[in-house]
């Protein structure tokens, strides 16, 4: 197993938690009180991170978020990631895919510009594609499978192309450090996709905003130790509340959530 | 026909050219001459836009070779781009693809912050993660469908997943905006593209350096416009000197390979 594994399971044990804080956020989503422009988005950001970080096994900023901000966004993302716990591993989604050569420039800037422990990654360009990502065999990459939202019916479904990237991925892991992004919305796959790669630790988004049933996926794993069921929840959390309360609104969340993750996983 | 492609046709007319010149700065590449780290990288992009715009459709800055030099990346590209002349189109490879709501930063990042005329995205999260990209009417979206690279036969040609997403491709474009990428490597998979997907132009990465035979490529759109068979080279034009001369050197090149391209068609 490799070191992000490591570390991340002994935080899920620590913490009793296997809730991964997605940070995506949208001044327009934010609560007026946290201003405007780029410094709110980090102030925004850090007092989350602050606030929800006793129930967060992982934290996860969606780059894209932070590019639009403008030149600024890796600097405030950089920031941002400062602002994260020692012991919470930070889980870059960035979905990068490009061919082999250039694969290797995306990596060098999410594991060594942005010192990330974890990244995302697209497999559709197979594996020369994503492997400059799992030559880095202290660091976790979470390979896309079967993804969240409604596209992922146009071309990860038909022909199971989605169980064919998860075998793959399952004979690339010499490093021990892949994952997979499976979304709590294709619950009813999941146990397919366990069963072609049965090793392999699982990120799902898709709880809370975009309607994925938590039951369902705690109970794909319930035998498992709980790092290798990694719930994301974003915007329930962030936009808990849009008043000055937002910190506050946003820990009762996450530890709701938790809590709740916990509870159907043990039901 | 959207504006980019409008400009585009307009631009490979005028200059008697489909070549577009990928601008993939490596400083281990780049001649001793050029200095080291950022401020290097920004005075060779532009030394050799300067030498080759005349041969040049387009340009392709490929932005992990931008973001790999630190939070200044996005910078240095926005000076990369605003040397790039009027009336020759930037393409922005940037392989994004997320769902819906995050696709839409990404956008915004690209079109919006970078101003691309046009960008390059991944399929592998369907229709709603592409959409907010081809949203921009007057902008061009290449969707990758067949790459140059080895791993492009792990997951696109097994059950012919690039001819799905072709036609997909063919069925989003109502605003005539999108484009595919195909690597000039599976120049034998051109005709079944071009079939699955007639009015949709290509961007032919893979000629030069990965090997792709010009002569195939060009005979598959020899009845075509210039500007939907785009011919993109990088490293053969880059470094095709590592001395003083370097961009004397991209100059030649790139007027070699914008005649070979031409006498292949007409051949």
């Amino acid at each position: 197993m490799s070191d992000f594994f490591l570390r991340l399971r002994e935080r899920c044990e620590a913490a009793r938690t296997n809730l991964c804080v997605g940070l995506d956020p949208v001044v327009e989503r934010m609560p007026k009180s946290a201003g405007e422009g780029a410094a709110a988005v980090e102030k925004f950001c850090i007092e989350i991170i602050e606030a929800v970080g006793e129930s967060a096994a992982a934290f996860k900023p969606n780059i894209a978020f932070f590019e639009a901000l403008g030149t600024d966004g890796w600097s405030v993302l950089k920031r941002v990631l400062a602002a994260v716990p020692m012991d919470v591993p930070v889980i870059l989604d960035a979905k990068r895919g490009d061919i082999g050569s250039t694969g290797e420039l995306y990596a060098k800037s999410l594991f060594e510009v942005l010192n990330a422990d974890a990244v995302t990654v697209s497999p559709y360009l197979g594996r020369d594609g994503v492997e400059p990502f799992f030559k880095y065999s202290d660091r976790g990459v979470y390979v896309l499978c079967l993804t969240s939202n409604p596209g992922s019916a146009d071309f990860q479904l038909p022909g199971d192309l989605y169980l064919r990237v998860a075998r793959a991925v399952a004979s690339w892991n010499a490093h021990g450090n892949l994952g997979m992004v499976v979304g709590a919305t294709r619950a009813e796959h999941l146990h397919g996709v366990r069963e072609a790669a049965p090793e392999i630790p699982l990120l799902i988004p898709g709880v809370g905003a975009q309607g994925g049933d938590l039951r369902t996926v705690m109970r794909s794993g319930a035998a498992r130790p709980l790092h290798e069921t990694l719930i994301n929840v974003s915007r329930s959390v962030l936009y808990a509340s849009d008043g000055t309360d937002f910190a506050e609104a946003a820990a009762r969340e996450a530890e709701k959530t938790r809590l709740a993750a916990l509870a159907a996983m043990e039901a």
